[in-house]
């Protein structure tokens, strides 16, 4: 083991900050840990926005499954999945002409595939910054729930069809409480990492897995609480309309 | 700064390796990383695929778009976006009988916004392991061309519908030549970080974005060698179709 591993070890998400500003240059780190993460065939398909105005955390508070400690973290960093740029740059370019000339057809629009490229750059860019903040002593905690009320989202932060917003980190000086809180509980490894081959459990496997007696009861409890909860609905109402500039391209 | 940030800072791909194993206590390491990432509401929506038949090594860097050096890693880690086992786990907990006794209507299948959460948490866990690999002194490199290829992949890989291979990470020892290999530029932090709205940039920004005098060259380089590229082309007819299960799911 190392410090860093020791670290990454002991991470658990924080929702509750100290009112304590955190220091600018520490923030300027953290967004030059997100700019130096791996990005597929360095196109930089991401773009981060940067909350400052507290307005806008309290209306991402409340759109956002309303979840009040949004607006009291100190920094707020919405990870958008972001072709549009690229294809700006070749717009720019004139690259549609040029490949006409040479008889090569230009692909007009990103495709889903351009959106999942852009979306494991994103999350590679958040992730660099969550760890990042833990070796400064800051607490962060992902929020997918922005991903929920496309056309607010993108009408409060301008985003063009062909931006999706991915994640959202909320990152702060943690309160001594949220320090301490247990971490949870992960599966086993056995039931979700596989030699060479898929496998998927039985369901005595999957009982074992959750390390509960009941699993009726546990599975239950999961559903209600996560896929059969409103969020999980609109989630899967504004994430289909969201995506929908990247699904009905050929 | 402190020397996790150092470390970001200096990381670069690595593709070329020593010809000498991984010590098994520090692949548990990195897998250990993985399993301590964040993941949304705890689902744990992924799964990793430990590649360590040398046979499967080679037909991957045929059907990754022909990198002879996937063969030669040490390590190959496959992550997949993976609803699928808490479905099962649904299943075996008999919730859909549950909720229909409660007069709720049970969710059959996983939805695209299921398939993005699974996306997240594959890439929180893998930039784990990137970040991990670099303390113990190991070099990596994201393969995306895992998302190409779909029918054989899921051949392959034993993979059930709902299950989408995301992305995969090579890692061994570095050669002194990787070791040495200059650091791939990115865009200046302007052109990707926005303060509380989205910004498209102009055409004269993206040029200067791109700090090369001539933008149509530029812009045309980066499309024949990415985007009109016939892997691109591969990739986008494999994530449609790999995804359909998703897309299709009202």
């Amino acid at each position: 083991m190392n410090e860093l591993i020791d670290s990454m070890m002991s991470r658990k998400s924080v929702r509750v900050f100290l009112d304590k500003a955190v220091e600018e240059e520490k923030k300027a780190l953290l967004i030059e840990a997100a700019r130096r993460a791996p990005t597929a065939g360095n196109l930089m398909l991401y773009s981060i926005i940067d909350v400052t105005d507290q307005e806008l955390k309290e209306k991402l508070a409340i759109s956002c499954d309303h979840q009040p400690f949004i607006a009291k973290a100190p920094i707020v960093l919405i990870f958008l999945a972001d072709p549009n740029r690229l294809w700006d740059l070749y717009r720019a370019g004139q690259v549609p002409e040029s490949c006409n000339e040479s008889g090569e057809a230009f692909i007009q629009k990103p495709a889903l595939s351009d959106l999942m490229l852009a979306s494991c750059d994103a999350m590679a860019a958040a992730q660099n910054v969550v760890i990042a903040a833990q070796s400064l002593g800051l607490g962060s905690c992902y929020i997918g729930d922005i991903m929920e009320q496309i056309e607010e989202h993108r009408e409060m932060l301008g985003l063009p069809s062909s931006v999706f917003p991915l994640t959202m980190l909320v990152i702060g000086y943690p309160t001594e409480a949220a320090s301490r809180r247990k971490q949870t509980d992960r599966y086993p490894l056995w039931a979700m990492t596989f030699e060479n081959h898929y496998k998927s459990l039985t369901p005595k496997e999957l009982a074992t897995m959750t390390g509960k007696e009941d699993i009726k009861k546990e599975a239950l409890r999961i559903y209600k609480k996560k896929t059969g909860a409103d969020f999980s609905f609109e989630m899967r109402r504004s994430v289909k309309k969201g995506l929908m500039p990247f699904t009905e391209t050929p």
